[in-house]
């Protein structure tokens, strides 16, 4: 367990404990601050909850107001009849703690802080946020915000987000089974208005704010727990603690709840704009796209691709699979599809012989029936033919989607026969259009998902079938992760290695290195090479020195003793002149090695999810085409195999040219040996790098030429290579 | 100019006095075949007249009626009293070339087919469409289709497309600037559709179909000179003439006309339809894109970006560029939107710290004024903000255009302020927002362009912008173009060279060769080397090898007399044994030359476009990344110098970590020179290579060490290797 997660799991230590229910499923409401106008802060929720059919108590408090509409509306929190469930407070900053002391003397559990002023408002607000967060911990009270936009449960209908959206979007009849979970109200708003548009169902909107007390682990952790929530749909900006979330997303997929995740600050003026918004610091965006597809989230681009998986995971009672057959009303239409399914990862293969055939029967000459299947516009003029077409591509074995494009108006005309399909297959079914179907409710109800335009048709399916084949990975990971040893071992070394006792300690945990010595003279270096044979390297060898190349610190392929000797005097004295400071502790006298490919293995400590690993193939690889990829730990031997496999040059190890293979079974045995060494380190490990482990033939092994072990707190010697992207 | 060039300019030789504004502009239109019922193909078009208020006269002509609703119906197309511009002919196939030749009888210069069942419809189709298309040719009519929808002038309602879509989506009040020319009748209809969803107003809605008489390049020189055409909108499957099509865009480039295009065929599924649907041979899709970046086009991905260009460029009298600032009402919405925009290409750049202090002034304390510039919701309430903050901005010297996100709550809230500040700069504005703002209209007349998805919006700026940057190279291209001689030399190779022969041709156009020499017999390889100086490599020598490493016809690195000799035998007795057919021509002896990068160079003939250069890296960087870059010729130093750092890899170009930067002049010098070397081959260009094009340190120069070049219809001798991407 990283010092990150040990210190929060104090702060949280009860928060399991925590009324989130009393919060997220209030079966009565106080408003302080209400207000009878209803374009006000105060008087929002209250309009909601009396429009949208909320059935719970309600209870307005105004020392202002004997009445709101029909409500009766109390002086103070001290006069409302029955303790509610959850208070909001529709107060400004200076009036939110006195008036919780309040809330929790009287009994109640939960509240919503709509202001803001708090840590996203400089020194003043940041010290109010600090009080707050101690209160949250010492009452037990469940506090959502402050500086949120207020909750809704669209089931039960207690909105008390004051967001105009649910007056022009009004929530579906009857329970929903998508929760939003995000940190910013308006993201919430907007996919909420977006998912309503497309006949989206939800249960809770759930926008997090400051997060001074519950945080975004502990919404996702409850929704994982509850019964009424199917989907998750989130956005981050900053996560504050990576393993909390990490286990509450490890519970969600072991429910089979589908987590949905669009992540801000992907470019560097979003970063910036997302650190004084949340006044979260967002983390290393590589390492949040690796930790989410590690647990299994799917991940939008965008808010709309947000939207549009949350509306595609609602059919995954249907299979689906990378295959997809195109069936489409305009030759066109179908080619512009099958491009845009396929650059979204899909396959749209030929279709069988005897399926091609079976299809001429029923689709026009002018058509087509190798995929995409253009049965062209005379599906107007004759029924059945979407019906023979539709029924003969369900039934093929080669295919796992059915992908249909129609205009609205063609669509409408064969609904009915793509509904009696519909109801015979298993399969998803897609549909994009272009205008208004009348047929829409029809279509939905059987089943059949429906897309507004083609490329973000295509582009959902493609991420959603891509998340299908999470499932089993995610899930050993969240096992291995689980059985990993919790912390470091006894004999942790308490300061940075030099390069030999860094190998060494590697060597213990398995990663593989060539023979060599430390040598304290120019002499021993050359009796040490005569033993080790030729040729070899010499290096300076310094706790202190990480670029041992840039101080002039190595000498390759050495040839015989003389050579060894001139060198390893050389050494000591170059590098004594460029760092004078540093503790030199003699030489290392290293057996030259060749292979087919040199690695790069890394692990830094990501400052919200903990140790991760990089990986990527040396030279040119690395640092032109950032070709890297990148893993929480624990990494074991089948995911280093899939981390290698996942690298774009990955080609270069199977064979290359004439090349031989390279042996990835002792690269990957390397890289997992890494991960272990990295986490016995625990809280003291800083960073950790292999760079070169040279990859020999297969079954020739691979060997950690260099590495480097920093301790936690301790800097290493220089700036490292910018090879993280 | 190519074989395929001039086979067409001859088939095309009288159209530009085609009367295809007869076809397009008609004043006067019959349709043959007309029906009274709208719901069939003979019906739609004269509905779609009288509806949408075609001032035009109107002849129905079916012998089955007297009168179709308030027109007089002819029995037949002699009957009618005055010469229509255009006859539609509502016709089966077999019906249409005995109708076209009484048309052209009675003086109709212009016909619409809607029939199917030409080339795109077996064999016998493929002849019908032959007699078709000799007919065009002789009458000189100007006839559009078959197996089109028609065509619809919008702006004088001459709608005599059956696209239904022009009921569900009414064209704008007076005339469009946006014309539609595409291969796809669908496709028509759906970018149509969205764009009257944006309010775009469209001028020409031309579909082509089979293009048996008219081709693409036809209608798109006549958008050209078309005074009202101020913006084209295209779907590409395949061109039938490159050349034609390049002189076509020319013009609309010339004329100050953005032409957008969309292409299928990016996916092997999508080629494959496209080829069946309009029986036109998809081209090679890498150089489709490089060509139509090269004249200058506008490309997107998919239907909806199309749309969203074309209305994106109908505010192109806005100043627009790379430097956007983002300002919103939301902190997530411009993170998410900087995100969004960095993605496309665009920079997002921090404000002048100057700005950022007078914009503190009017953004409340919990908002951020870096870029993005959140506002917050409080602009709701606080008049003025909005316009305080657009205003600073809009005076921002280091800002090209404004784009804002605001829900359509808040848009409408903030409208006037938002269109007074449109009104005092002439920068381009974008809004992007959710929901259906009232505001719309009076936006659009202020000249602000309005995307509803934040994602849409932020895609179609960086297309557009990247765009308003290919001015100058397409005007420097076109103008190369026009001056590069128009055939091959007098004393073009009737055969296809051996290397020693390619080289000495490439060396005569100014490209780099080093000291080599041909040997007839292993001891005049010796003497040879002894001129030149070691070490050096020996080939085989042959026209008919083009893989000389395969058959064992290379030795590189010999350092002495006694080396070569031996590897000069053994070179003739390998290549002999592997390939006992082949003509060898004795041995090359070549001095070995090392350098600082390898390039690919080749030229190769597209069947639509012609010649297309191909630049590469050698090794992974084009075998591994396909990091190859394509560009029609003719190629100058100018344009190689862009191809090469237009590469990923260039950065080996520029002195990578410790290596000499290489002679990029050179190497540009020596792409040009080998663009002319190919155009002096004129119509005998088979294909043309130097791999690898050496590149030295810079000042010293670079060299091809082996060349090759293969006339036009003549094998290569065996495969190539598969590097174009």
């Amino acid at each position: 367990m990283t010092l990150a997660a040990q210190a929060t799991s104090t702060a949280h230590a009860a928060l399991s404990s925590l009324p989130l229910s009393s919060l997220l499923e209030p079966a009565s409401i106080a408003i302080i601050g209400a207000s009878r106008d209803t374009s006000r802060i105060g008087g929002v929720a209250l309009d909601h909850l009396r429009r949208l059919g909320y059935r719970g108590a309600v209870y307005p408090v105004n020392p202002r107001y004997a009445e709101i509409g029909e409500l009766p509306c109390y002086p103070d929190i001290e006069s409302v009849p029955r303790t509610p469930d959850v208070a909001v407070l529709a107060l400004g900053a200076e009036d939110v703690l006195p008036q919780l002391r309040r809330c929790h003397a009287v009994g109640i559990r939960a509240a919503i802080l709509y202001a803001s002023g708090f840590a996203e408002a400089g020194e003043a607000g940041v010290a109010r946020q600090a009080e707050l967060s101690a209160f949250a911990r010492d009452s037990g009270m469940a506090i959502a915000g402050p500086n949120c936009m207020g909750l809704a449960n669209l089931t039960t209908r207690a909105v008390t987000a004051f967001a105009t959206t649910f007056r022009a979007f009004p929530p579906q009849d009857g329970p929903g089974r998508v929760s939003l979970l995000t940190q910013s109200g308006n993201v919430c708003a907007i996919v909420y208005a977006t998912g309503r548009q497309m006949d989206v169902g939800f249960h809770q909107f759930i926008n997090t704010g400051n997060e001074a007390c519950l945080d975004y682990a502990d919404y996702l952790d409850y929704l994982a727990g509850d019964a009424q929530t199917g989907i998750v749909v989130g956005y981050v900006e900053g996560l504050r603690d990576g393993p909390r979330f990490i286990d509450a997303a490890a519970r969600l997929r072991a429910a089979g709840k589908p987590l949905i995740l669009l992540k801000a600050g992907e470019s560097e003026a979003g970063s910036s704009a997302t650190q004084s918004h949340t006044a979260v610091l967002a983390g290393n965006q590589a390492i949040y796209r690796a930790a989410f597809a590690q647990l299994g989230a799917m991940q939008a681009r965008d808010p709309a691709h947000l939207t549009d998986l949350a509306y595609l995971a609602g059919f995954h009672q249907r299979s689906a699979g990378g295959r997809v057959v195109v069936a489409s009303v305009s030759g066109a239409m179908g080619a512009l599809s099958a491009d845009l399914l396929s650059a979204a990862g899909l396959a749209v293969p030929p279709l069988d012989p005897a399926l091609q055939q079976r299809l001429q029967a029923a689709v026009p000459e002018i058509g087509g029936v190798a995929n995409p299947v253009d049965m062209t516009g005379n599906l107007f003029n004759r029924e059945g033919l979407a019906y023979a077409v539709l029924d003969h591509l369900a039934a093929d074995p080669g295919t796992d989607v059915i992908f249909l494009y129609a205009t609205a108006y063609l669509l409408d005309r064969v609904a009915g026969e793509l509904i009696d399909v519909a109801g015979k297959t298993s399969r998803l079914i897609v549909v994009a259009t272009t205008g208004e179907p009348a047929s829409r409710e029809r279509l939905a109800a059987a089943g059949i998902a429906l897309f507004p335009d083609v490329a973000r048709a295509a582009q959902a399916l493609g991420t959603y079938v891509g998340w299908l084949g999470t499932a089993a990975p995610t899930a050993r990971w969240m096992a291995l992760r689980a059985q990993s040893a919790a912390g470091g071992a006894g004999d942790v070394p308490d300061a940075s290695l030099d390069e030999y006792q860094a190998k060494q300690w590697l060597a213990g945990f398995g990663v593989p290195i060539g023979a060599e010595a430390v040598a304290a003279t120019p002499d021993d270096a050359a009796m040490a090479a005569e033993r080790i044979g030729y040729p070899v390297a010499v290096k300076v060898l310094s706790p202190d020195i990480a670029h041992k190349t840039e101080v002039g610190g190595v000498r390759l392929g050495l040839a015989d003793a003389q050579q060894v000797r001139a060198a390893a005097a050389e050494i000591v004295a170059s590098a004594s002149r460029a760092m004078p400071q540093a503790r030199q502790r003699g030489l290392l006298v290293q057996q030259m090695t060749n292979g087919v490919c040199e690695l790069i293995v890394g692990v830094t400590r990501d400052p919200v999810f903990g140790p991760a690993m990089t990986v990527g193939l040396g030279g040119i690889f690395t640092e032109i085409f950032h070709d890297v990829t990148h893993r929480l730990l624990p990494v074991d031997r089948e995911m280093a195999r899939e981390m290698l496999s996942g690298l774009r040059g990955y080609r270069l190890m199977t064979g290359f040219r004439g090349k031989p293979a390279a042996d990835i079974d002792a690269a990957a045995a390397a890289i997992a040996a890494l991960s272990d060494a990295a986490l016995a380190l625990g809280d003291q490990l800083g960073e950790m790098e292999v760079n070169p482990l040279m990859v020999r033939a297969a079954g020739q092994g691979a060997v950690a030429l260099d590495a480097l072990i920093v301790m936690n707190g301790q800097a290493s010697g220089g700036e490292r290579h910018g090879w993280e992207h």
